[in-house]
């Protein structure tokens, strides 16, 4: 017997006939004898209604009344699934957010989960009723409902798996794991079985679009064991079929001991959202780069690679640095505001480039793992245009034409091509 | 300053056109000084799509989850409201059930409210605020939502209106007032400056759809003082504008005590939801009348009217009843299988009936009143099949195709035709 959390997407209760394919996934797990609690999302389309009412309400509205109206979304899918549980013979009662309640704090639209407390689930658990929570949505300090934003759902999940000391969280979602890289470009990418929660968090701040950041960063936090496999396809084989160790279905995101053999490079990320902006001769003296990041951190726009070249004449120098593109006219804005007195010729920006990152735990035992990555790019006759690492990645900003190629080169130079 | 709760209904919030135009009735009143609490219901359709997808995952379905997938519906139109509210300058916030609360009973999809605490929605009045309080929900004892059934949101806005002592609990509906009797059948109908509790009590159950009979017993008990007036049309004029004892633009349903000059027959109401049962050749002996009613009774049907033939031979006599027709097809079963302890001969049955009523608080002073009645009906050569009387009604059954005419002849004979 598990205690399980499942999560489910808003594609996948997307109507009546999803849900009830979710509900056959519920079934296995609690005919196997495990407890179950599930998360789902509002149904597919709903929230974009809910969202549309209230821009055309008004376009600055009061986040406290957004919450309120969006997260009615997850109360109509909650109340269904239970509804269809209970039809096919399963104990089931759906939970709101004020109801366990899942307290926040006061960020209405953005709130970050504060407290669960675990203790009536647990016991209705154990009574083996299965309980369906509401994603994305907790009760503020102000007795107002309160919503998670952006990937909200996974982070209900994972809080809630925490509060219920749950063996492990799956998340369903429209692919069966967590890849090498993305399979849509490299036809040899290898589904992952496990991955730590570091390099997952490095796939997902990365680019992969699987996991949310702060899922994994709470799961993280919590040791929540998670898995991310595929709704669509059903398994016969409930949680523990696949024997003590074993692999399941999907990915597990874990801890890193958990792995037994840690590759060097689990995974090779890209992320087009990348924008490069060049201040062309920068005063050069210093306080200069106080000047320009200043101005930038006071604007919160987030400032990524930085280059500062050598000095011809050490009077003057080129200065680079990227944003994300949604931030670029904001972040040209300041500089062009703080040009006089950076002291600099000309802003330049480029959004034609793309960040290309391999990550893997393996890297900190590793010595020369970024060489092969330069050596395999400049055999490509790819131009390196900036360069960042961290313990376990290395990222290259190079032009955008050869994501492909980089990408490729890099998953076949570092071994992780399917067979 | 008066202290107001204005009721809007589905067909009012059916869409953001329709809400601004709510918020304009809202700023009138706010800006004329008033306190508001408005109580609305989910925009008209929305409440059919989320039973629809209830019926569709079930047919039967746990009541409680039920509740939560429909209360969502006035979740999204008060903090909709309230986002309008506040795009035109008026402090406003939208307030849940459970916020509250509305305390309920347990009785889930047709919960009776118990108990509301008005100290905080006062204390928000008085501060500016304007409450947009969520009709037809509450909370129930087991800490879900509970709906409160047909016709709930005009009887939230009275126990609303009750629990934080308004002067008047304005319901917004389709129609301007409260008309002596049916203007679709009468042209020459008038509409009431005022009616008493009592008599719209028999109004509402005898047919007149403007109020839920829920609302006006609720409103009777807590001397709530109600105007029925139209959404349609915004006066300019806010309340009190009228001065003070002069009418408004709607209706008033109040204490007889505030009707000055109280008519013998207010108002002419009718119901063709009536079917009338014969039992033939009941035998007349003591004990009979027990076998027929108590089955009804123990099966919930509604009895109306009965009638007693006087027996001809002294064995056996005819027996007659209506009951609503919904409940016809349940009346009839329950009868047959009882027929052979009654002891009768045949069961007929006939839908082809309408029961007519006059009303009015004016009846209790005035001897004669059922005579014009039955005078100006046998005139027009209407056959009386059936007649039950209470102090301020009386009402007959009669062939339905004489609706029309009997309705007018009365509506004559009573004084109530316009000039």
């Amino acid at each position: 017997m598990a205690r399980l959390v499942m999560k489910f997407g808003g594609t996948s209760v997307a109507d009546i006939e999803r849900i009830r394919n979710v509900a056959q996934h519920v079934k296995r797990e609690v005919d196997a004898g495990h407890q179950v609690a599930v998360v789902v999302s509002a149904m597919a389309g709903t929230t974009n209604q809910l969202v549309t009412w209230a821009r055309e309400t008004a376009p600055l509205h009061d986040a406290r009344e957004y919450d309120t109206i969006v997260a009615s979304g997850e109360q109509v899918t909650i109340a269904l699934l239970s509804i269809e549980l209970q039809r096919i013979g399963i104990s089931a009662r759906s939970w709101l957010g004020w109801q366990i309640p899942i307290r926040t704090d006061g960020a209405h639209g953005a709130a970050r989960i504060q407290e669960i407390d675990g203790t009536e689930l647990i016991s209705r658990l154990e009574q083996g009723q299965v309980a369906v929570v509401a994603g994305f949505q907790g009760l503020g300090p102000d007795n107002r409902i309160t919503t998670l934003g952006r990937g909200g759902s996974d982070t209900s999940a994972v809080a809630i798996a925490a509060a219920i000391g749950a063996d492990l969280c799956d998340i369903y979602t429209d692919v069966d794991g967590v890849y090498t890289t993305d399979p849509r470009i490299v036809a040899k990418a290898r589904k992952l079985d496990k991955i730590s929660y570091e390099e997952m968090l490095e796939m997902a701040s990365l680019g992969a679009k699987v996991l949310q950041t702060r899922s994994v960063e709470l799961a993280m936090v919590h040791r929540v064991r998670l898995q991310v496999r595929s709704s669509f396809d059903a398994p016969d084989a409930p949680w523990g079929a696949y024997g003590a160790g074993a692999n399941g279905p999907g990915t597990l995101v874990c801890d890193e001991d958990e792995i037994v053999e840690q590759q060097v490079v689990s995974g090779i990320a890209y992320s087009k959202d990348e924008a490069k902006v060049t201040l062309v001769k920068v005063e050069d003296k210093p306080g200069v780069a106080a000047r320009v990041f200043g101005p930038l951190a006071d604007n919160s726009i987030n400032v990524d690679m930085i280059i500062q070249n050598v000095s011809d004449d050490g009077k003057s120098t080129d200065m680079t640095f990227t944003v994300p593109q949604a931030e670029l006219h904001r972040a040209e804005d300041v500089i062009r505001k703080a040009q006089k007195e950076i002291g600099c010729k000309e802003v330049k920006t480029d959004t034609n480039v793309v960040k290309v990152s391999i990550i893997g735990i393996g890297m900190r035992s590793h010595a020369g793992v970024a060489k092969t990555m330069f050596q395999t790019l400049a055999e490509k006759g790819i131009n390196i245009q900036a360069i960042t690492t961290s313990e376990i990645k290395v990222s290259v900003l190079i032009g955008s034409e050869y994501t492909e190629l980089a990408v490729r080169a890099l998953h076949t130079a570092y071994g992780l091509d399917a067979e």
